[in-house]
């Protein structure tokens, strides 16, 4: 038996051990996609107390909370501090077989040497020497990120954001980390909800430039763009809740999108080939400055009226959808392929039952050329937990090339997420463990711990090819 | 190697032997969904042999049975008891890999002390002993239910039965066990059959009301379910072959009504919104009324048409249904929950696809009071397995809160079945037990004994709260 | 730690080194299912080195090596077959955890005797061995074919073939294996493709009969079955892309039909009709004539435009597609069966989320005559991995039975795919051993041998009662 998150958690052979201590572990991030905020990395913002740090956005924690009968009062409400921890740490031993126990723990270890279990009995010391390491410092947001070897990171921008604080970073240049904007346009998309009109006008705003139609649109947008590119963006990323993909002419979608101006409401057709079109817009224009694009498809978004009216967005009220995508995502890649202008591309779903299609969908886009050019992202949201991320890395292995893989990004609101690297890593590596205990693979080191590195750290590193601070060099095996 | 269904079947690590053996075994049993017949279980019904009692209603054997080329007569048809029994005998070598083996092999274990292994040879004196043993008496329904350690078992009723049985138990005082009613108004949701006029007929006759529009229709059933809530009826149960939800008015929905009274054809889309109106009504009821609503989805049922003619419906010629679901089932649970009448509510789907959506539905609709309030339903009928079992566990454990689950029912129509319960807590212990050796859980004995007697027992007692007719305490470690 | 492939390899426990060793390693082969040309087996087709053997037509190879980052030129241009097999040993060790690092290494051990790990560095001199090796003979498609144990090959045929090279075979005597046409009329079925009309000319000219209507069309299909028939097919095989099923009329396809050829344009409706009627007008009359009947649904084909006007079909630009396949397959199957003429069936999906539906649906429609009369067929292309054939057989044994499947086929276009059946039959060894190990099947090596048996080549043997040339009895144990 294997000791509670010890030195081999998820570590169950010697190939395993071998890989991650030996190669994986003391590789730096790169962290691609995450919603960290740049203004609070920027004032390198600190934190009062443990329930600051961990429970104030972390939506993944209010749903198991609400689920296991805590009030609102205590998640979201006006309860204190205290009192919100300590719901907190009486759910903890609940969510025994989720992946928030062990993330939970790993964070406890990591950031704050503590190796106690999480428990309502444990919670008051735990809080009282947490709170305590917070106030001496060394806890804000860059200590964080400098502490978990972050060497780039990219925060999700809206295209109407100025991204003073990414300047501000950039200008000052004494955090030694890259902080880039990425380029998230779902509002623009979405042409048909309310906050539609008033976006264009931020953009309008922003772009200094007046929009009375799609072309001055669609040129604002590609200011937008190039702005972000100048400050170092070179991804871009799309909430998609279901896959879209309608015939259509740039005409059709120009008389669509007047009729929106003038305040029309849209049939569901119209909606579609508006995105239609201006994805492939945007797509194109990612490819001409060498940007990946990510696509996150399939999620269900503000189930819970009554909770949205309270509390918005992001707040945990959300699932998977599970609408058809292979059609229209194809037909998206293939009408972008077909005029050369298929950008990098990374294929993210929240529903497992696209795990396989996708994996199947990227390798009919590669071009011979960018080695893993189309991927299949890691397993995101409700599947990053240790079998979503095997699964994933099963479908992408079993069906193309798991070497190539670009490996992992948070895709968290908290600074204290960097651990889930390591989560991963252990798992990539048992992964290969086993194919090797399994007489699968050979027990070449040297190949297993160049295809480790590969996917912890150099794959994405060549992939993105961003601005990093410092070494540029592909990360040598630490042995 | 462990030993063919020994004392520690299925349970490969030391703590899934604690678990089981200490904390799981001995508790006893809350089948709050089967399809048992109160007659039988009021009138004690005996089996003339073991063909009567293992094969003369179940389908999964019978469906076995054909896909090994046993003629229809030695199924359903005219051969000999004996006969049939050498039939399945004769089969059940070949249904390694299936839960039949193992079900079949624990009913001859633990009701008739049987450890030989069935197939041909061993058949005919294992054919008499078991005859034997049933003519002696002690095998009756109610002895095998008490042998069973049951506590409570809800049947499925239609609203316009008489519960007359389940009165007569309730009357009678005799039966330590709880046998009560389980709403189930498939039939007065199903407005194109052609069953629907003959069972309004029936509903107005059983609830003495006339019904010639949607609002006495609706009288009517409101008063069948005050009357099953009467005898101790806490739980409904929804057949939803293909999920639905359409934004409707009662307005809309009574001319839909009162054109199919007058014999008209309905279009599908006045199909779907009666049945979305309908069930929010029948929804906010069991609300009001604190009980537990049941949605068994995307079965497809009666698919081989020659074979309905001849044997009717539940006779082995169902299967799983791909509907989408994601969309109207959210739609359906936010508009009951908007008006803050979203009951305690279990999901069930019969087709795995829906297993991480279902797990990531609930978390919506948790209203941070009742722990588990909206719950993933145990893996169900083909699901109904090993496999099947470990894959619900995980989608849930991994999305939302596992040591809430309320376990196991045996949703079956045999007096035997309560060997499942058993079969289902040893996996729920081995699961557990391979998180401890993999370290990923603590081996904290007090806290995932606690759980797992929860998913075995207490949960279910909690969250459903029957009438029953014994000790009510949840029940402690057996320690 | 187990070897690299060795001895031993995929087979983790006593029971099944036995099974695997004692009874499934020496059986022949039925490979009922693949793309082999009659043409080169006619031919002894000999290869001029291991790139003609490996790389020439293998669209598994080439869609990896173009995620690898390698150029069109070296993979189907016109880059030397020397470098062309350096690109392709380049890319080998970046396939771990893909089926083609299995098998590319299975075909180097049993074919060529070598058991060194291929990469860049070895690939020079496996270059020289293999190619002194090929060059020296016995290697021809027949010898492969041969020395592979086969005893009978279905290849994948076109109505409107003359079959001349199987009747060549069949004339000739003297190749010891049966090899017969599989009827695969997918021209004929997708009625809007270009390629159409040009097929029915073709069909006029080899039918020798004139097609001017529905009738003489259905009838010029007909005598066509009739002789593959007279040739010794006994199978048919469909690539349905997408399951239809819709209600029509003879009447009304005849009108459709003739649309067609006058021309017109048909609508989606239509060709679903058209689709329908013809499935079930070829559906029949393989259940007159006793043939088994395969479906290959939910592959998404031709993805990628601009590469298939450079490469034409079959060239590695496909993927799963995700429609849904439920009703309409059930509605197919029991037009068929209410007629009493359902043939076997032999049920394929590509995407794995139809698994347990398929496995569900083919016990709807047993007959109780033919034990496994409608199969649910092995992992097909993207799923043919290990990780895909076990799903494939736990959802086969947990909703059906396991020791009624058929079993695997190569489906390959490469004489050298025949290891994929060791490769399947480690997997069915290890998983019934692992039962075994788990307690959950009895450790009988008579009954467990011969499901084994069964599941490599007996079954398949009984099921299609193909013309073999030499001994037709079952084959029994090797020990």
């Amino acid at each position: 038996m294997e000791k509670f998150m010890g030195e081999n958690f998820l570590l169950n052979n010697e190939t395993a051990v071998t890989l991650y201590h030996d190669y994986a572990r003391e590789l730096p991030i790169i962290d691609y996609h995450c919603h960290l905020s740049p203004k609070e990395i920027y004032e390198n913002k600190t934190f009062k107390n443990i329930t600051d740090a961990w429970l104030s956005g972390d939506h993944y924690k209010w749903r198991v909370m609400r689920a296991n009968g805590i009030l609102e009062e205590y998640i979201t409400g006006s309860a204190s501090d205290y009192d919100k921890f300590m719901a907190w740490a009486k759910t903890v031993p609940m969510t025994i077989g989720n992946p928030l126990y062990n993330w939970t723990h790993l964070e406890l270890q990591r950031f704050f040497g503590i190796h106690e279990i999480l428990n309502e009995k444990s919670a008051p010391k735990i809080w009282e020497k947490i709170n305590a390491l917070l106030r001496e410092g060394e806890f804000g947001a860059r200590d964080l990120i400098v502490k978990s070897n972050v060497k780039v990171i990219c925060t999700t921008d809206d295209p109407v954001d100025s991204l003073k604080y990414h300047l501000l970073l950039k200008e000052s240049g004494e955090f030694p980390v890259s902080v880039l904007p990425g380029f998230r346009p779902d509002k623009g998309l979405e042409i048909s909800r309310e906050s539609f009109l008033p976006w264009v006008e931020k953009l309008e705003e922003v772009a200094d430039r007046s929009i009375n139609n799609y072309d001055e649109f669609l040129k604002a947008l590609e200011s937008r763009v190039r702005f972000f590119h100048s400050v170092g963006g070179r991804v871009s990323d799309h909430g998609i809740d279901s896959m879209v993909y309608e015939e259509t002419s740039k005409e059709e979608v120009a008389e669509i999108f007047e009729a929106r101006l003038a305040g029309n409401t849209l049939s569901v057709d119209d909606e579609r080939k508006y995105k239609t079109y201006t994805l492939r817009f945007l797509g194109k224009l990612y490819a001409e400055l060498g940007w990946a694009m990510q696509f996150h498809i399939n999620a269900l978004r503000n189930n819970n009226t009554k909770m949205f009216k309270v509390l918005g967005p992001d707040t945990g009220f959300d699932s998977m959808n599970d609408d058809d995508i292979a059609k229209p995502l194809v037909r998206m890649l293939d009408s972008l392929d077909r005029e050369n202008l298929l950008p990098k591309t990374i294929l993210y779903s929240v529903n497992p039952k696209d795990n396989y299609v996708i994996a199947s969908i990227i390798n009919s886009f590669q071009d011979g050329i960018t080695p893993g050019k189309i991927q299949y992202g890691t397993a995101w949201w409700f599947n990053d937990t240790k079998d979503g991320m095997l699964e994933q890395m099963k479908a992408l292995s079993n069906v193309g090339l798991f070497s190539r893989f670009i490996g992992m990004l948070t895709d968290s609101r908290s600074f204290l997420s960097y651990t889930r690297h390591e989560y991963f890593r252990r798992i990539v590596c048992n992964l290969i463990g086993e194919w090797v205990e399994n007489g699968e693979v050979p027990k070449d080191m040297e190949l297993l711990g160049s295809i480790v590195q590969g996917i912890a750290y150099n794959n994405a590193k060549e992939y993105f090819n961003f601005q990093e601070k410092q070494n540029n060099q592909p990360v040598s095996p630490t042995l």
